[in-house]
């Protein structure tokens, strides 16, 4: 075990209980206060901790670090240089906020420029996306959508247990958890119909996904093997496929998703690298039929990560309406990484490769609300008294997600969206 | 009419008969020269002009352009300058390379910093691509796949008249003109076997296509009206979207083309600007059934471009086995960049949207191989004997168009690949 996964070890920061942030965790994004241009950012318990304004501190400095890397509006660049390094500052932040360390804790002035509540700080887009792809890696999500829209018998495509089923979705509509998006309007045509009509989608959902995102570029040409897969994964994320399933339905033959999509998709603020999830990792299903050598691998790549949907209407608390796991995946990232490059695709850092919807075997653990309502047919029941059959305006969405083991606990923090009406 | 696109100009730049670029063109791409940074250029003829060069001579200077845009490795930031600035550079170059002007014309010195011949320079990718978009716009190529892959009868899907279908692509292997791409290895099921198998695509294939770069930016959740939809479109390209069919069929249901397809698209160099090609609008083709109003347009928005794919088989002369027209889209540009923002999905300065493949009524003017040869199954036969079911390793495979008009031809250039053997 590496040391700074140790569920031993304190910060002299404080951690509430249950936090997501302990000082194991030591995720990146990036951070922006009023009036200052956005820099990288780390943060335990409740306290944003600039990478920049330490970069230039005396325990930071000298130790190979370009300090301008944290100066910028996104990762990209930090990120691109590579595990090692991102290992190093790992390492060197585990050290300077353990408890026992003297060296910032009892520099008033340092800490002064340094540290910040999170509440005074906005969370940015912690990458710049080149592209983006999202996967179809769930064996009960695939399930349950073949059922609703063809049948039980017939659910999973002939396809399915060969290969991680793919599309290239929209890099520009990517947003950081908070930033609300208009119920988007576009084409549907109802089945009694035999024209299409215009106007805002009648059946908003989400979908409850976890993502990587790439650290590690690659030319034209050059396959990433699936043993060198992980090598260029920097981190995961929460990720909410918003989807517009009228829309979606309607232009979907013959080419895939597009609009029903691409109006917005929203990302958690943190990275959470692999090396902070190192101590969650868990062996995958069984893979039959055999899979082509090329997406054989060796070790384990699942991750047992809790992940969980929260809804919240407006006026009203929050209720949770679908708690699942990551493990659930039938292929994992290695394999979706070494598909999406065998043919020669090249990847850039900051691209981000989603797992797609993650279900479990019950309504209770599926990630869209077309699979808990069985495609609006079940409304849920809200405590309140209140249904729905998919989203409504003002309505809040909230992805969370965590690891947890021996009393240490990796969190995710959260993907939140409000649904605003659709514009004029 | 502008002045600039009067077809009685001359340029003192020499341009030979049946050029693509005379002085009325004046195309916008990124080149370099051993040794050089990358930056800014126009060409006249055989001459490359490098706008960074001329962006500090006295005839450029101080007409409230920034002199540095041009001096960067992608003409983002210049295109982002919109339309007006475009035109402004447009008339500056016009009047300057007119062959009644002396002022760079007779300026020997001046003329060894700003000019030199197309052969000393390598072209480069004109923009950064945010996102790339593939239509699906030509009635008789989606009728051509519909058959093939189903049937005569019901070849057309039932959205296609109402909606420009298309689907989000791969950024990151989009490659200028002349970069060789290796065969891609991927997975492919026989009919007569129930396991895919791994290897080399047998049909590998061309798709002769014209995108649009969009020239001015939105803000998410904004649509751009259809009257508004010109004013984001800055020029267009030449665009082949290589495709692996065997690889594409088997991957492709139900969430499209992916791993088929993004194993690399070829661009020409040149972005020729609307401005250019003001003289060749036309009307489009009748849309029955009517369109929605957000698809309905005024004016004209097809161009009357001449597009030809061109063979050649090692050692051998190119062959022409394609010659059609972008007229014959169905989906014009405003109306493809009406619908993609429609639901509120955002563009950005250097996105790709591309038409789909292009093919006329008969064989000759069929846009991609698997259409002229019906999926491999007529194989074409060349002058020298040999045949071609889909593109064999060392084939080069080039894109060309024009437009041509009362003696005034604005071409192009051409979009080249060499196919290399799959790696080992």
């Amino acid at each position: 075990m590496d040391k700074t996964n140790n569920p031993d070890l304190r910060s002299w920061i404080e951690v509430e209980k249950g936090s997501d942030f302990p000082i194991q965790n030591l995720p990146f994004g990036i951070f922006r206060r009023p009036g200052k241009p956005p820099s990288a950012a780390t943060r335990i318990g409740d306290t944003i901790i600039s990478l920049h304004a330490l970069s230039t501190h005396s325990c930071f400095k000298d130790k190979g670090f370009d300090p301008d890397v944290f100066n910028r509006p996104v990762l990209n660049d930090f990120i691109a240089l590579g595990k090692l390094f991102g290992r190093k500052v790992r390492e060197c932040l585990s050290a300077l906020f353990n408890e026992d360390n003297p060296l910032l804790r009892d520099d008033t002035q340092a800490k002064e420029e340094i540290l910040f509540p999170v509440q005074d700080v906005e969370m940015m887009m912690p990458v710049k996306v080149g592209d983006y792809t999202d996967f179809y890696s769930n064996e009960q999500h695939a399930t349950n959508l073949g059922t609703i829209f063809r049948d039980a018998a017939n659910a999973l495509n002939p396809n399915w247990k060969h290969l991680p089923v793919g599309y290239h979705g929209r890099s520009s509509s990517i947003v950081i958890s908070g930033t609300p998006i208009h119920r988007p309007k576009g084409q549907t045509k109802p089945d009694s119909s035999s024209f299409p009509e215009f106007g805002p989608t009648r059946q908003l959902d989400y979908e409850l996904e976890v993502a990587f995102i790439a650290g590690k570029a690659t030319l034209l040409g050059e396959p990433v093997s699936i043993a060198e897969a992980e090598d260029h994964i920097f981190g995961l994320i929460l990720f909410n496929d918003l989807s517009a399933r009228d829309i979606q339905k309607w232009e979907t033959i013959p080419l895939g998703p597009f609009l029903g999509k691409d109006f917005g998709s929203i990302v958690s603020p943190w990275i959470i690298t692999l090396d902070a999830l190192e101590p969650f990792r868990i062996p995958g299903p069984e893979q039959q039929p055999p899979v082509l050598p090329y997406l054989s691998f060796k070790g384990n790549h699942h991750f047992d990560i809790h992940i969980e949907v929260y809804l919240q209407l407006p006026g009203q608390k929050e209720v949770r309406v679908c708690s699942t796991n990551y493990k659930n995946i039938y292929w994992n990232m290695v394999q979706q990484l070494a598909h999406q490059t065998v043919n020669g695709c090249n990847i850039n850092v900051g691209d981000i490769y989603s797992s797609g919807t993650i279900s479990g075997m019950d309504p209770g653990s599926y990630g869209s609300m077309i699979e808990l309502t069985r495609n609006g047919t079940r409304p849920v029941r809200l405590p309140d008294g209140s249904e729905r059959r998919f989203i409504e305006d003002h309505d809040t969405i909230i992805l969370r997600g965590y690891a947890e083991k021996n009393g240490l606990r990796i969190g995710f923090g959260e993907a939140s969206v409000t649904i605003l009406p659709a514009k004029d």
